[in-house]
Order: C-alpha cells, then structure tokens, then sequence
C-alpha cells in the first residue's frame, strides 16, 4: 500500500449560487489544481460526483471538466451514493492510488439544486430511499430521520435542547466560515421556536439544500512532490447498511457506520482515542449524535448531554464539525463528502479563521451517510510532516 | 498486479420487459453470483451502473441489490459514464482487484426505459452529450452521429450499403442470441427502405432501447477458486475525447477509443494481431465502423468495404459483435459494456449458438463508448486454460 496525500483543495460557496453546476465543478477543481501546484497534465483520472445533474440536463459531466482543463484524453466517470457520493468518489481515487494505479488523481463533487423549489428537491432526495417500501408510502427523509430522532428520545431520554444544542454549534462555527451557506448564530430559543418539519424535527435541526462543489488534487507517494503543503490519508473505508429503517434491528444508530469506522481504524492502525477532531454527517441533528455514538466518541445515549455540554464545540474535547457542517455550512449533496475533506485539511494547515480552529489537529475522521445509511463512508487523516 | 478472472455472468433477456429495474439487478446479480459458484458473502464491494433511475425514482440502488443478496453490510456504488457506464464500474473493479485491494467484486448494470416513450428517451440520452453547446441547440444523438457518418462517407467514400452491412450482419447474429432484443434478420432492401432518423442515418443503422440487466463475478488471483469455469481479464483501460465533437479534429473517429486501446494492447503486453475478436459499440451502424478502424482492425476509411465482404461475420477474418451488437442485442445503456463481457466469456466457454460462435475465441476485446466519445472504454480478455 502507498502512501496517498492530499495535495490540493478547492471550494467554492456553498449556497444559492448564480453559476451553473458546470461552472462551480470547473472552478472547484481548478482552484485544486492551482493549489496543488501540479501541471494539469499530471492528472491520470478524474473522479466525478453528482447526483442531480439531469435537473440541468447534464449528465456525463467528467469530459466537460477535463476538456475544460485542457485534459480531454484522461478518463472520467460518475459517481453517486446519495450524500456520500463525494466521498465515495474519493473512495474509488484512493484506492486507485494506495495501489500504485494511479499516481495523481482529481475528484470532484457538485451539485445544483437552487433552481428547485424545497418540495421538488424532496422528492429528488426520496429517490435514494428504497422508494417500493419507503418512497412510493410518502416518507422522505426528515421523516426517516424523525422516526429516528423518536426513537434516540424514547430510549435514550435524549432531549429537544440536546438535539438543539447540535444546531446552535454548528450554526456558530458556520459564522466563521465565509463559505459557509448560513452563516448566522440561533440560540436556543430560536431554534426552540422554529417550525415543525417532521416531528420531532424543527427547521433548525435540518440542514439546507444548497448548490456548490469541491475538489481534491490527490498524489500517492510515487509523485515527485515539490514541497506542497500536504496532509495524508490514513485511510478510506466505505460500508453499507439495509436500505430500509424497517428491516434493522435498531433505529437509534447506522450498523454501516459502526462497521465502517472500525475497518477505518484498522486500515489507518490506530485507535479512536487518537482521532482529535472529525466532520460527521448532520444532515438533521439527530444525525450528529447518532455519528458521534456510531464511531464510538460517546457511548449509547450520551452524546447529546455531551454536545449540550460543550464537549463538541471547536474548543472541546472533541471538536465536531467545526466547519459549520451539512446544518450551517451546506449540503450540495455530492460536494459534501469532499467538502468534509477540504475542512480537514485547512484545519490541518491551519488556514481557518482562529474563532473555529481547533487547537491539535493532528488527526481528523470524516464521516458521510448516503440516505439513511444505506452506504456509509469513513476516512482519516494525519497531519504530514 | 495481481490476475483478474471473470468467474461469474448474469444477463436478463434485453427488450421490452415486464420487471422493474431492481428485479432486472438483482436477476442478473444472481445468476451471476450462482454461476461463480461463490458465496454472497464472499463478495467485497458492488459496482453497480445506472444512467437513468430517476425514471423510476430509484438512485442509491446499491444497498438495495447488497441487501436482497443479503449481504447489506458490504460497500456499493453507481457509476455513470453514459453509454459505457457498465465498463467504467468494471473498470472500477478490475483496479481495485488487479491491486490486491479487494479479492471479489459484483458488478451490476441495469437498466428501465421501456415505461418512456421515444422522443422521452432521446431526450434522456441526450443529457449524456453536452448540454450548452450541442443539447440546447437540439442536436440529439442520432443528429451527432449522422454528422460524424456525413463526414465519413464524404471522405472516405462510405456508401450506405456499406453501414447496412453492419446493421445486416448484427441483426443476423442476433437471431441466434436468445437474449437479444431483435431477434429478426433483415436483408439489403429492407434497410435501404427503412425510414430516415437522422439523414444519413435510417432506423435500421440505429440500436433500440431496451430493458435490461448484466452482471459479473470477478475475482484476483488470491481468491480460492474451486474449479470454476473463468476467463481473464488481461487489461481494462480507459480515456476520454473532447466533451463536443465540433471542438475535435476530425469526426470520422474517435480519439479516446484510440487511446484507450493502445493503453490496454500494452498493459495486456500483446498486439494487435492477437485478438481473436470482439464486442463493440455499434450505437449506430457508423459507430462501429469508426470502431474497427480507431481500434485498427482495418485501415481508416477501409471498414466499410470489409464489412460488406463478411470480414467482421461471426465466421469471418476478426469476428464483430457475434452478440448482434447493441443493434440487434439491445442497449439497455448500463448493461451494454458489462453484456459485451458477457459475449466474451460465453464464447471462450463455448456456451453460445453455434450459428454464432465464433472459431477460435482466444483473446476477445471489448469496445464501449459513452456518449459521442467523451468517454471509452476497452478491456481485453483471455481464455484461460
């Protein structure tokens, strides 16, 4: 195995955006390249990912970005896995490169989704439930995520606070991050008040769709670095669950997740008390806690108390999603997982604002689920050098 | 590099069907796992391909193949590549075989398009081409292909007896391909009358939609085989062309089939002469005119002549699409590059008609192209033992 870094990264805006999804991949991608220091020419294969593409009539979207920059003979491909794409893309890189296929890879994720109205973009994201047994009854995903959320509640004694106290986090690092798509404090009182969207989930436990996209410039240990300023990758694991809720034997956590951290840890060779910090998928809150108890930084239960404690703030003991996350930061779903990445690796380098830069970012996990968990998507990063 | 084997094959019939797109994955699935004679629980990782499962509002299939074959807890994904997404997701696999990263992959492509009618489908096929330049302009794919075989029979002096010769010999084949979608044969005046689609294109120089699904077991070398029946894969290579055609050279071929054979004659260290025959990507009748010449069976410009002189018969010199193509076989879009594998393997076993079975099938080549080019797709394969 070879050792794979991450060279170059590149981000744009997340939010409602004037520019076409085209436009913010080739952007993305090309602020990686530059960052990176590579020739474009460099670049052996480009990993795209996107999910919603036909909503601008765009599909097949890897031999536009490479004819765009100046690479049209480098293969491309499509990837989705609902909002693990990006990290599934990231997945199929590392692996080309670990084991030497590959010496310079580029992954893309994007998406564009403003042009929809909120029930549309609903409808679209349902179809990466099981739609004969989930979709086609009416249930989208903040009704999967509530059923979910009902159940952390009843069993666990978790609480509307501790949901609310993810929220309020994240939304307070998002405002130190200019990228970030809402970047404004709540309090606990806002987001007490804010409206039902599947009980027992209000509007500031969801997080929003946005347009945006993101890229990476990987290299693997064969590539003749020129002093960039790197991070590596310790390891890359996917894992998938049922695709329905209703055939799992709990509800209250993703067996993907579980399985997946584990083969992360082993693959990387180190254990969970080394992590000290991680991005996790809190597409409604309760997915945050359901994370932070799937990889293991609190036992069953626990991590809402934690997080309504200040254990997951930037400065705690375990800073979660310092990046405002998929709840402040965004969710072009495809652009995520890489996103998740990008936020790692500033971390790492130190070029965030101090306001949310965590203090030893030695080691850092990302954590992305498709849908409910049916593929579930778990990296790990070590500071190089 | 470790040897890559294919152990197992599945393949629905392809045409006008009455099962879903899941019930066509996950038939062909089966019956591929069933063949290799492999646990499911053997398998590591799914690749499956789709293009267009928004048409049953069904993306993020993987866990729902993974869980039917009860394996949930394993890792899929989807790729797309336009028309040669099943040979990317083989692509995928074979990199991640062929470097020891996995022992065994599943490797799915399906497709449903039969519930659209076919104005709704081109439509659909055309999001694969570029939208901003050729898509928004109204050119479809029959329009760009007609463009590229104008250009052929302009300076190479292709007549449209020449591109009926495909279309006559694949529908031939067809007839003795259970599977086929067109299981009809057609002589020179039926063609030649057949109703334009794209001047100089008529309906008879061009594939049908079809349902359907393929699927591959693939395994390396350190997997413990029990006597199956396999062949190998001696290289999959891929490359890309200018996302449009009107920013290329020339139109009368296509740069990443080009490219991407030379890459795969040299990781599979043989030449040219060497294979026996082939799979290739007949979209339309001038598509795999352009194919026998990028790949350099024939002199460019000299295709056309050999086709009508039976060299490319299933009983003829270099034997082509003894399937009946995607003409007559069908292109059900994401199973076609994962079907013409299948070819491959039931001819080195001997298992097909004799009508079509080909002499001496040693080495086999496959030829898959996306879209106009932007993507392409050649693997080579060798009987083993």
């Amino acid at each position: 195995m070879k050792k794979v870094y991450v060279i170059g990264t590149g981000m744009t805006k997340f939010g409602k955006l004037d520019q076409s999804g085209r436009e913010l991949a080739i952007q993305a991608a090309k602020e990686a390249i530059q960052e990176s220091g590579i020739a474009s020419r460099d670049i052996e294969s480009t990993y795209v990912s996107n999910a919603f593409g036909i909503g601008e009539n765009q599909l097949h979207i890897g031999p536009i970005i490479n004819s765009a920059l100046g690479i049209p003979e480098v293969p491309s491909l499509s990837i989705e896995s609902a909002c693990s794409g990006g990290s599934a893309a990231f997945n199929q890189a590392y692996i080309a490169l670990s084991s030497g296929y590959y010496k310079v890879a580029l992954v893309v994720g994007y998406e564009k989704l403003s042009m929809n109205k909120t029930p549309e973009n609903t409808r679209y994201f349902a179809m990466a439930s099981d739609h004969w047994y989930e979709g086609i009854n009416g249930v989208t995903f903040p009704g999967l995520y509530a059923l979910m959320a009902s159940a952390h509640m009843h069993l666990y004694g978790t609480t509307e606070e501790m949901l609310g106290s993810v929220s309020i986090k994240n939304h307070r690092n998002g405002t130190f991050n200019p990228k970030a798509h809402l970047q404004k404090a709540i309090d606990m009182e806002t987001y007490l008040k804010s409206p039902i969207v599947a009980s027992p989930l209000k509007l500031y436990d969801s997080c929003p769709f946005s347009d945006g996209a993101s890229a990476l410039v990987l290299a693997n240990e064969d590539f003749n670095f020129e002093g960039q300023e790197r991070i590596e990758v310790l390891s890359s694991a996917r894992a998938g669950s049922r695709a329905t809720i209703q055939d799992r034997e709990e509800l209250t956590g993703i067996p993907g997740a579980q399985i997946a951290t584990q083969k992360a840890l082993k693959a990387a060779g180190i254990e969970l008390k080394d992590i000290s910090f991680a991005e996790v998928h809190d597409c409604f809150t309760i997915a945050e806690l359901m994370a932070l108890e799937d990889i293991g930084f609190f036992r069953k239960g626990e991590a809402g108390k934690a997080t309504l404690e200040g254990q997951t703030a930037f400065d705690g003991k375990i800073p979660i999603n310092s990046s405002g996350g998929l709840k402040a930061k965004g969710h072009p779903i495809s652009a995520t997982g890489i996103a998740q990445i990008v936020e790692i690796h500033d971390q790492m380098l130190y070029k965030v604002d101090p306001h949310r830069q965590v203090s030893n970012p030695s080691i850092g996990l990302t954590h992305n689920v498709g849908a409910t968990g049916g593929s579930v998507s778990i990296n790990i990063f070590r500071r190089s050098r």
